[in-house]
């Protein structure tokens, strides 16, 4: 197969950080990336290139192309971590080699060229082949959400946990820890800000907390009392989140993945840390991915992706948006993410 | 020997917590305790009846005496929780007895009569039995600031930390980590906040930062590049101590064992947390205790006991005074603790 010299992309507008931390919220697309015409890259060594079907959209999209990621902007070279697609060059490593013309699901390596466009570049070891009745959709979203889920679940697990909070609780990325969660024995419990997400979360196993109800602080100590959780799983990082661990017991743990919250909560107090033995971490993907055995990993890729043929989890999605028409109407789509995910295809 | 029937305490003034976290300084002991006369306690089982030669007052004593520590207070019981002094009376069990004339530091038990007073409770398995060559003010500090500044370098070291920070630099307790730490190999770095502690704690081992001069911000770089700590103890929580976590390396621990400043600043952004796997937790003794073997237990007792009879260490102190003037005396012989011990007499 002959590749064409230039394609698509969605590319960065400015290079490495921006120092600041507005959150992973965008008004305009445009802002951020452009649509340009440019030379489609090269594999060498165990490099493969991906011909995109479809692209993903995650906050650590919105995260990278603000310049708040923990990896810097490269201007010029398209954005996008996340896509399916299949292998249509490969490096001469017998790694790269032996996907050629595989369909896959990639996360695009720093030193690669990112997925929002026709081709992406990344490292064989991030590809995984896809089992042919994974749907597309469940493709492109199979790496960053589903990994984190089962890596963050695990760790619950793995810390003697019986129940853990999830705040930002509707999100995709918590609807598939809380049927996860639940498969794997604990009570996954949701916090969300709507009482229209209730009865979804309730649906997949949780016990759900509305913290936008004036009897937010009752069932907050209800919740605590009936299923003592010790890991909080938070994207958001605000008041509530600090009142959600201020009430859990001794030696919990406050695990911040995201933050879509622009303030900060004080530090906890003294007592919290002190006496009751709580602590304060993060938790990101790329780190746990490259600590990870071998086995561990391929562990994680079987388990995600059986989850997804089984249909015991499903990647909802709101729209399949061609490339070309995201600058103008990304941004008004992302409003809409918790009914689903936005797809980008080139 | 026959034991009085009453004896001289300083006794809670309240039950339980007070609910506020304001830190360990008082404008007035009495508004706290008072002094009174009381049954002397009598021992049962594996507890022990210590004749208080000398009591300590730490950080931790004020926090418990104003409702501010991890177990609450008991109206009319004495507080204090460190003493040297000599066993006088015995429960029946052997461990009880076999302590009965011996010379000891105690620290006392929840459920024990504090050491604020002419006999203090306690279980035996709390008594240090003392060498002979060590003087009556160090055994008085035996057990609170020495076996913490044990537990913490080493678990420092424990990390793979080549260097630790320390707030409240010039404090008693950071004298004892800076010689030790120096001691087992690791860079001591202390924060101060007046030039005269400079020379005290560089003669001890330490690089030291005064973070009230002008020049902080670019003697914090200068000092994470020399030492490249990974471990911050931290006695104050402001917003000093966010700066010294925030321009430290990855994977860096924020360990919280006091809290002197009465405001929190804010939890540390997302990229702390998240990208540079940084964690914020707690150390409190008492936990350290309960869960350290009986090995590192002995382990930990005859290291500090051979740091003082040594010379290695030693506890300065600017006032021994007596324990019916304290109530009058005390707010204002603390204020000058950066000198040196207060201790009481009873």
């Amino acid at each position: 197969m002959t590749l064409p010299d230039t394609m698509q992309g969605l590319v960065c507008r400015e290079d490495g950080y921006s120092g600041r931390s507005e959150g992973p919220t965008i008004e305009n697309l445009a802002d951020w990336v452009s649509l340009e015409s440019l030379p489609v890259p090269q594999p060498s060594g165990r490099q493969v290139l991906v011909k995109v079907g479809l692209a993903n959209i995650n906050p650590s999209d919105l995260h990278y192309i603000k310049g708040e990621y923990g990896q810097p902007r490269r201007k010029g070279v398209p954005a996008g971590f996340e896509a399916m697609g299949t292998v249509v060059a490969a490096g001469n490593d017998p790694a790269a080699q032996r996907l050629m013309n595989h369909r896959v699901a990639i996360s695009v390596v720093k030193s690669g060229s990112g997925a929002w466009a026709t081709y992406a570049l990344t490292d064989a070891s991030t590809c995984v082949p896809l089992h042919p009745g994974l749907r597309d959709e469940d493709a492109a979203a199979l790496i960053v959400n589903p990994l984190t889920a089962f890596a963050m679940v695990r760790l619950a697990k793995e810390a003697g946990a019986k129940s853990f909070v999830m705040t930002a609780g509707a999100s995709q990325l918590c609807r598939l820890m809380a049927s996860f969660g639940r498969d794997e024995g604990l009570t996954p419990v949701a916090v969300v800000r709507r009482e229209e997400h209730r009865s979804l979360m309730e649906g997949l196993g949780a016990f759900v907390l509305n913290s936008a109800r004036d009897d937010f602080p009752a069932m907050l100590k209800q919740m605590i009392g009936e299923c003592d959780p010790r890991i909080l799983l938070d994207a958001v990082g605000d008041e509530v989140s600090a009142a959600i661990f201020g009430s859990m017991g001794r030696k919990s743990r406050w695990i911040v993945y995201g933050k879509l919250s622009p303030t900060s909560p004080p530090l906890p107090s003294l007592g919290q840390l002190v006496f009751s033995g709580k602590r304060i971490e993060g938790f990101w993907l790329t780190e746990w991915l490259g600590a990870a055995s071998p086995d561990q990993r391929r562990e994680a890729f079987e388990t995600v992706q059986a989850r997804f043929v089984s249909g015991a989890w499903k990647t909802d999605v709101s729209e399949v948006m061609p490339l070309s028409e995201a600058p103008d109407r990304l941004a008004a789509a992302l409003k809409g993410m918790n009914r689903g995910k936005v797809l980008l295809r080139p």
